[in-house]
Order: C-alpha cells, then structure tokens, then sequence
C-alpha cells in the first residue's frame, strides 16, 4: 500500500517564486491527510492532481497566517467542485473562531460538513483502524503542535499452503493463528505464527514539526520514523534569531534526527533569504547524512520495510 | 507618467495553473492601485516585482472569497517586511469585519496603518489630486462594485519661447496663461493659451467591472475608457449559465464595450474549464476588435493622448 508524502509548499514565512506558503500532503491509499494549509494550498493541490472529493483530514499546527490562510479557499473550491464528503479539520484552539469567521464575512456556501477538532492537549488525536495521528505541543512562539502519522503494524501475510501442510485446517485455527497466537493441533503439535506467515511489516512513521525551535521531547517524538520533516527556517550562522523568532537551524534539526534515529530527515519551512538552499543542506549533512531540503511537488515514496 | 495595468491573477472562482484568482494591480508613478485581492495574490506580486512598501490602495469588488482571500497574507507579507506606510482598503459593507475577523482570530501584528473604506452606494470614493475612482453597483450576485481610475486632465506643455515672442512678459502672465486663462497685453493684443501651449491631454480612464452581468449602467460608467477589464467567465454557448452565476459572456462583453465606445477590452474573470480561451476572443472579436483575453503577468501600457 502507497503512503507518498507531497511538499506541497515549502515556504517559511513569505512565498517565493519557487516556494509556495506551507502544506503537506500525505496520500494513502484513497486518503488525504493534509499537514498545514498556507495560502496557494489549493492551487498547489490542482498542480500536483490532488483530489478534492476525496477522504480527507487536514491537521493545521497553529494559527499563523502562513500556515492556515488557505484553508478557506481550499474548502470554497471543494464547494464549488460540489464536494459532499465531509471534512476533518483538526488543529489548535482558535482552529474553530477562524473559519467560523470567514463563513460570516466571506460568502461562500459548503456543500459538504466540516467537523472540527480543537487539540487543547497533546496524545493520539485521530484514531483510525489502520493509522493514528498523535500530536504534542512544539516550541514556537504561540501555541503549536507537532504531528506524527502512525501506521499500524500488519501482520505478515498467512500462507494456506504451509498451514495445510502441517495440519492446520482451515476453521477457526487459522483465524486464531492469524491473530497472532500458537494452536495446538489434536495430534499436540503445535504450530506458531511464525510457521505459517511471514515476517509482520511495521507501520511507517512520518512526523512534521511544523515551526519550532528544536526540543527535546520531538526526539522520542520522532523516534525511528521512516521520515522527519523539520523546520529549517535559517541557516546556522542565524541560530541566534532563529532561536528569538522560534525557528531551526539545519544542524538542530539534524541533530535532532540524528538522536531520533530517523531514516531520513527533510528540512522546510525555508526562508525566502535563502535562493540557493544547498548551504543549509550541507550545514544538515555534517550531521544526518541521508537529509533533502524540500522543494516544492517533491514526493516521498515511504516503503513497507519488513521487522 | 507611465500608467501600467498589470494582470496578477485572471482566474474565475478557481484557479488553474495558468491563472492565480483575480487581482489587478495598476501602477502610476510611485503609487500602486489593487482591483481585487484573490488568494495568492501576495506571491503574484512577488513574481511581478510589485512593492510592499509603496503608496498603494486596494479595492475589493464583492465579497465572494476569490476575490478577497489574498488580502489578508498580503497585509501580513507588508508587515513581515516592515512596511510602515498607511495602506487605504476600499470595499463593499463586509470588508471591515472581515479584515477585523482575521485579525482577531489570525495571529498577526501589522506594523502599518490599514484605513478601511466602506463603500455604501456608488459615485466618487476616492478623491487625489491627480486621478480619482468611481465606483458603481455591478449586476451580480450578491452585492458588487465595479471601478473606473479616471485620470484628471492635464493643460498642454507652456513654451516659454512662444511666450516671449507674442510679448508676454514672465510673471503673473505666465500663471494666468497656464491655467487657461486669456490675457490682454498692454498693446492691446489678447493672447490665448493656445497660442503659448501644446495640446491639453486627456486623462486617462480604466475601467473593472467585477463579476458582473451585462447591465447598461456600464456603458455610461466606461464610456470612452482608454481600457475596459471586463467579467468574461463563460463562452456565449453558456450564456443561461452565466446570467444564472452573475456573469458574462465575450459577446456580451463586447457590446459593452462596442457601445462604450472604449478603446481597447481585455477579458478576464475566465473560468478554468477554458485551458485554450481562443475560442472565447474570437467571440468577442466578432463584435469588438480590440480585444485581448487577460493572462497573468500580462502587461499593458496605457499611453497619454493628446485631446
């Protein structure tokens, strides 16, 4: 099953040319889960043929404008394009007073439900069958949250051919030894799991940490994800402001995937100063080697690695 | 003085990748004058080399969400880069508590002044020295404005030259003279301004429409505009549809324009199942020749014309 992470915009801050205000788009299988809504989101998800009737949620990490003003367009052209599928919003406390204030001063009318869901804490906000989303508060300058995106682990695959053949007959026993348990068969032999299935594949992990300074709880946050996505505002000869302004430097953010043990870091949220970005790539890679600075429409394949 | 009309966006309700949402931007010296303020608006300028610290006002149509939503990220880009000028924002009943809800519920400090001009009926809303702007109800769906830029009239260039050599001495003569005035020599010999200066030059005259229907009033409100921007949201094979959504359609258009007598027409507004608009120009075409489809980016350059 595809799970493929889309940079919809990079941007930190003010847009540029190349990059456009901050959004994510998490695609698996025929669900959407949107990470930050800046402004342009919608024209950026019509570039990359994101779809607007599908399942989707879209989890905003806090409630400045670069990272939340496209979401009234976003759900105007669901309106237009006749969406009927509700919509999940999920974000900070204030999530619900913006956009019930734009649907008072700004005409539009939905044609679909959007349910909201303020986050006053942190812990697994969405629960799903096959995923969940956790969030934890970040350190920025207001109130700013986190995300990761846990897939449940899978059993391996069961395979009848093995199961007969020690005599295992199809019934109950084999429900049984697909859950994860040993059946003793009638003649005492047991027969285990691992016997009859393969290996269990592990659920990916993607965490975005939206703005932040670095800290201390994103390590075992983001620990052993398949993908870190980090703010990465300004280099690290800007540590200083980066720190006053409640941003990252490449080499924070490195290290912090570095003793998160990721598989691969991303740096965004890139300042609009920066128009050649392979400084601050290089600053990350001293440091977490298998590191990509976003670009916008970039796509993150996430593979199924075997236990 | 150059007087540049530049298209920022020249989408109808969604964008395209070929066209951001509406907004129109007009520069005349060191001031720049937005029709409309679409989301994506701040990074279009951006892309057009636009200022964020220049005099500028900005006039919003209607309160339908693709002409407004660009607004608020454009007042924040200005207050990130520090603008301190005044910013004045003209618009329908609604703009106030929109740009009031979003400040109050978008965590944004802006470091300039944004004065905001409720528009209650039409006529003169906006009154310099050297041009003003009308505006008039449009026929659209809910409450809309349309804006002319008049240019006031300059008196022709004096020559002192031709002055000196009819007689008339430098001094209070001169003024008198220069502002259209007769004078009377001491000889006896009147001297008319004619005589002493070139041409009087004409203002010049834009017109936007906004979403709009055909409605009569425009054809007065444009007439002998040096540039008509006007809706052209669907082809004339949809024309139900349009009068249905508020809009028009390039013959419809055209006639405006034909019968206001306006020097050139650009068509915009232009809905997004047109990847190829030919066919829409050639409608128009048909009735109004100097016409153009808006694309963005484009660039028109309005000349001054002698009387």
């Amino acid at each position: 099953m595809s799970l493929q992470v889309i940079f919809l915009g990079t941007a930190g801050s003010i847009p540029t040319p190349k990059r456009s205000l901050p959004a994510i788009l998490v695609k698996r299988e025929d669900e959407q889960l949107m990470f930050d809504c800046g402004e342009g989101v919608q024209r950026q998800m019509i570039m990359a043929k994101g779809g607007f009737h599908k399942k989707m949620k879209v989890f905003i990490t806090h409630m400045h404008g670069d990272h939340v003003l496209g979401l009234p367009g976003l759900l105007q052209t669901m309106a237009l394009l006749g969406r009927e599928r509700k919509l999940d919003v999920y974000g900070p406390p204030g999530t619900r007073p913006f956009l019930e204030g734009i649907k008072e001063t700004v005409q539009f009318v939905l044609t679909f439900p959007v349910e909201i869901h303020e986050i006053e804490e942190g812990g697994v906000v969405c629960d799903e069958k096959e995923y969940a989303i956790q969030a934890v508060q970040s350190d920025h300058t207001i109130p700013s949250l986190a995300y990761a995106f846990l897939e449940r682990s899978r059993p391996g695959r069961f395979y009848p051919e093995k199961a007969k053949a020690l005599g295992v007959k199809e019934g109950p026993l084999w429900s049984k030894i697909q859950q994860g348990h040993e059946v003793k068969l009638s003649s005492g032999r047991i027969v285990k799991p691992e016997d009859v299935m393969g290996s269990s594949r592990v659920g990916r992990k993607v965490v975005y940490t939206g703005d932040t300074r670095p800290f201390k709880d994103m390590i075992e946050f983001a620990a052993h994800a398949d993908l870190l996505i980090h703010d990465c505002t300004l280099g690290d000869e800007l540590a200083e402001r980066a720190g006053e302004d409640g941003h990252s430097t490449p080499s924070q953010a490195a290290t912090i995937a570095k003793k998160a043990k990721v598989r691969q870091l991303v740096l965004t949220h890139v300042s609009a100063r920066y128009d050649d970005s392979s400084a601050l790539l290089k600053q990350a890679k001293k440091i977490f080697k298998n590191t990509l600075i976003a670009e916008d429409f970039m796509r993150i394949e996430i593979p199924w690695l075997d236990k």
